[in-house]
């Protein structure tokens, strides 16, 4: 590897264990935001921590400040599995890349950027940051993500996701001695989930609806007045999830005229669009790929769900997906944050890095970059 | 018995014979009211076939035409289980009754009169003569019916009852290629259910809400474009029905909402008023009873439904029961019909048409009747 | 008043007040039982607290231990709602009665007990101390309780009701990458619902099944492998209750068969027994009220339960029930709460108080209790 | 064309003309193999008809009895829609291929047969003609389809299925007087089609279950004694319907529990299995293709099913689909009955045919039938 050196790479394992045993949750990730800014320091980066509003969101620039090539960097966690996402890996690589790349800057006209990315874990972090101009003068973007399966690729597509909480409102009596006065507001709940039920037949082998119930009655003797679902509603397209969601309005609404229930929806989580990778990054992450005597895998689907997407809708943009494991073990697991800090995890992770960096100095000197308009064609 | 003689009774027992054996269905009674007619004629009655703008409604007057005391006569039989509602006992019952009240006739200022209503079984035939003018000058009016239990009675309450039919339009898709793409009038349909049973809670001990499904589907393959239901919704005032038909509206209607198809609803069967009988009627019936040594059972309720009860809301109007057999038997059931063909369903009759004839003569003579204004007070 | 003077009615005023501040949860009545055991000390009883292993139970003799007459005192509050059942006016009345009774205490052949039978709301208190002997020797019960509308009663009737857990298990898995890998332990509950739902047609105005849901999943994002509801069987007799019981086992295990997950039932709440009060306690009673001018309702029926009903069914048992208030109000509410602390429930109470005390001296004399065998017939 | 000449095309388009004018429907076919076998005798062939004991099957052999290639005609219709399957194209193209093989027919060690194959509609003729061992000998077998889109293809996969009757036996009441006392079928349906919807979310993007209700009550005021419904189960393999069956089976007895009612389920469609072409004869008819300047489309996939799926469980088996249209029509349809008559339907009729008759001769040649062993390897 000729942009990662060893010195490199132990403080970037260091980084990757450090963030790892600090397991912070989403917009709270204090203590993993000041180890990267001890790291870039001891590099020679100055951080600027609390960008767009956001106290564990941060900024780093080399060159110009317009057009720039920015890597983006994640480092929340999740409850009860820590860093079952991997989430140190993706800092551990991108910090890495931007170091690495930064070393070998010589483009005058183009600068490179490291944008430190909160919550991406339902907090939808890089929306903020795009609504707060965070992006502003950013030309190409990447970044990456630990696989939880044997499989290293560009260009991967995604589902795109939006949340939604359902109340319904009815009316309470004593379960026992009147019943019929009263309004069910779990029967309202149960019955949208019986339209949604019936409503599968109508979904394709993208979409999915689920949900579950957060609030089901609190006695057993008094007809329930409050009840309350969540629900998460994906596909992949924009256009498709808006279908769905009108779909699912209908049948929300449905249930509450069904039993003279009110009924009020609000979003919980904000879409999440799927990635649209921009090709000709895809082509470079994958000729570096083969260089490094990597194949990459075509076509690949992943149907978690991620904000970089929604970065990927406005700026061209792509993710490096890199193996933590030889056998496929479940996302968002105990057993992923124990892969997430495996040997093989941070081998890749060097390896991911030097390809990173790589794609780095390859989108500073491309046209695309070089003459960027200010917005997309 | 003072006013059925028995060359009256053997004439009777004729025509109920006859009537039974002819079970003719709902305005199509025409030989039942040919047999009627001769039997009026042979007893130096006219009648006026055909009343209302019904070819199976007639018609006889005694007297004055206004005001008038009314015996209401039916005659309809149902399918498959032929007189299995014991209509010929009631024409039986009702033409002797005016027969035999004819003959003592003496009143100057009130009339008698006696009608022959079609169509009871789910035809609203009343309803329609009601709508007619047939019933004007008519103070007070009374009936038979009856019954599938070892009970007399007289001011019997029971259920009013409307009847909907539910039409679902959705989408026909091949159901193995394009399932995404339909949309399942069935479904819609399941969902109505399913609302209609959450909201079973919410029915008092005397509502009711029972449906069947007529149209699910014509193949396994195809998504369902078309499901159809009927739907009867009993209680025991209008009121309350009115509102279990807003209840229900709004399940069958949010079930479509559910489901992006179309609904119609159509009511199959008219609103059949619960009976409002005259207390003054039910106290003249249960003395003439009592004076036949029957004790009469009081706060008798049926829960069957007759177009008596939309008579019962504008007239001062009452019902006569009399038993058909010792042990209950299921109404509208082969048994019922045999049993309205047995020696005690016929010499019960004969009783229940001097009860009848009597309370006739005892309605003329009343304060009621002679001083009717033309309207209820 | 002859039995209950106004030394005593001030002396039971404090007591209830205090017990109503006290708000004390089953089980958790030491405060209560303390005030009581001393206002009985200060009339010259010995209680002994702790009987039937019960640490809140309490129990006090008058004359020999067999065959006794027993008056029952209840004190337990509810969560949110406090006193909202009016438990310190059983307290109030029973202690009160007791003393009263005790003071004109003659026989010699017959005892007279108050016993103190913790957790009435939801423990069955009454129902361990049954099964620990305490009731031993005891030839007839009566106890009192507050009605939440204006009546006073002797021989009520109520439903008797048991609780169940229902916790099904499935299998976890993502719901966006592999819902079909996954068994939806939230299906199978939700198709338990609509199993009850589709069952009340076959439920008398007398049944009830309510229920609520108390683990309807963790993660919109995972296939829930847990779920868990709460359900309420009442009827008027145990044996309906049992039939009842066995149509919910098989609507709950039809609902496992139908999603191939696991269930398991458990008993939450004992079966509360209805109450069978005997007729000639119910007789003495209302002979009672009707002495002190009130004329008491007759076939007097209430929708709640209470741990009574398992008394009376293997011991002579009746109860009084007298207003707190002139409206109807919420039962188990703040209103009800309030209500309980009002001039006119201790106004009330101390009449109460006056009728259970005589009430104690008729059974006494009477021939079911001193010729009591020591079983029932 | 080198195996289908003009007079040849002239004869067989009136055959297929012929043939759909009939719209003979499963097993009743007599006019069309009727025509089929004029046209044979016509060329020389004498057919047997009602081989296998099914009187609409027939069979022609030319040359040795074992091994053989055989190709099979379909030439059933379907209700309402007459031809809208196209079987009058298949007719018309395997007996045409047949006629042309055989006048080049030149090996003495293979023989080659037209085998005539019933009621393809429902009816699984191929299946019981399977059963009666009319296939022995045969060592490789094709036949042909026309496809509702532009589209030709060999080697083809579809889903296979199975379909399922449920009936349900309740307890019939009256649904007004004594609801209480029945036991309603239709519930159970209902929770059955509740269940399945619920089960949807277990189903991956091949697999399919759908369903119909064929009886759903006789009379409103009735709970229905008796209710029924028809499923069709499919999948990509029958391992997988195997799995679907049982998961239906558990829901339609776990509706029966539900409800207390009786359940029985039977087979109204046997197992149609899905196609598994043999690869060898997919290269061949491909090759013949392009040849014909066609590029043949490869994975295709229908989702509709056929009974030649169980011929090619058995023995080397593939089918060559044609185009009658160029925009895409729904298939069981009057458009596709009608597009199957069209001059378009007929030209790439007549080229299908020559690509069938040219692969007889190739399968013929090849080692696979020459050095056929009388089973599969």
């Amino acid at each position: 590897m000729s942009l990662v050196d060893e010195s490199l790479s132990a403080g970037l394992k260091r980084l990757s264990e450090s963030i790892h045993s600090l397991r912070e949750l989403a917009y709270e990730e204090y203590g993993s935001v000041e180890a990267i800014d001890a790291f870039l320091r001891s590099e020679g980066h100055a951080t600027r921590v609390g960008v767009g509003g956001i106290r564990t969101a941060f900024d780093v620039l080399v060159g110009p400040s317009s057009p720039t090539v920015a890597i983006l960097a994640e480092y929340d966690a999740l409850p009860e599995v820590g860093h079952g996402c991997g989430h140190n890996l993706i800092a551990m690589t991108t910090v890495g890349a931007f170091v690495a790349a930064a070393r070998s800057w010589a483009s005058a006209d183009v600068g490179l950027r490291l944008i430190g990315t909160p919550a991406e874990e339902g907090g939808g972090g890089k929306i903020r940051l795009l609504e707060q101009g965070v992006f502003e003068g950013v030309a190409a973007v990447i970044s990456s993500h630990p696989a939880a399966e044997s499989v290293w690729a560009a260009g991967a597509t995604n589902l795109g996701v939006v949340g939604h909480e359902v109340v319904y409102k009815g009316l309470a009596t004593h379960a026992s001695s009147a019943p019929q006065a009263g309004r069910n507001a779990l029967s309202a709940l149960l019955l949208a989930f019986a339209g949604i039920d019936a409503a599968r037949q109508r979904l394709g082998p993208d979409d999915r609806i689920t949900g579950i119930i957060t609030d089901g009655g609190s006695a057993v003797n008094v007809i329930p007045a409050r009840a309350a679902g969540r629900f998460g509603i994906r596909s992949r397209s924009a256009a498709r999830i808006e279908e769905l969601v009108a779909l699912f309005e209908g049948i929300v609404r449905g249930a509450a005229l069904q039993t003279q229930t009110d009924v009020e929806t609000s979003e919980t989580m904000r879409l999440h669009l799927p990635m649209t990778p921009a090709p000709w990054i895809s082509e470079s992450m994958r000729r570096r790929l083969r260089e490094s005597g990597i194949p990459p895998v075509l076509d690949h689907h992943v149907w978690a769900s991620t904000d970089l997407g929604n970065v990927s809708a406005v700026i061209d943009t792509d993710w490096l997906r890199f193996p933590v494991t030889e056998q496929p073990i479940p996302g968002h697991s105990l057993a992923m944050a124990e892969a997430s800090l495996s040997g093989l995890a941070h081998a890749n992770g060097f390896v991911a890095t030097e390809i990173l960096a790589g794609t780095l100095l390859d989108l500073a000197a491309s046209p695309s970059v070089k003459g960027w308009s200010g917005s997309r064609p």
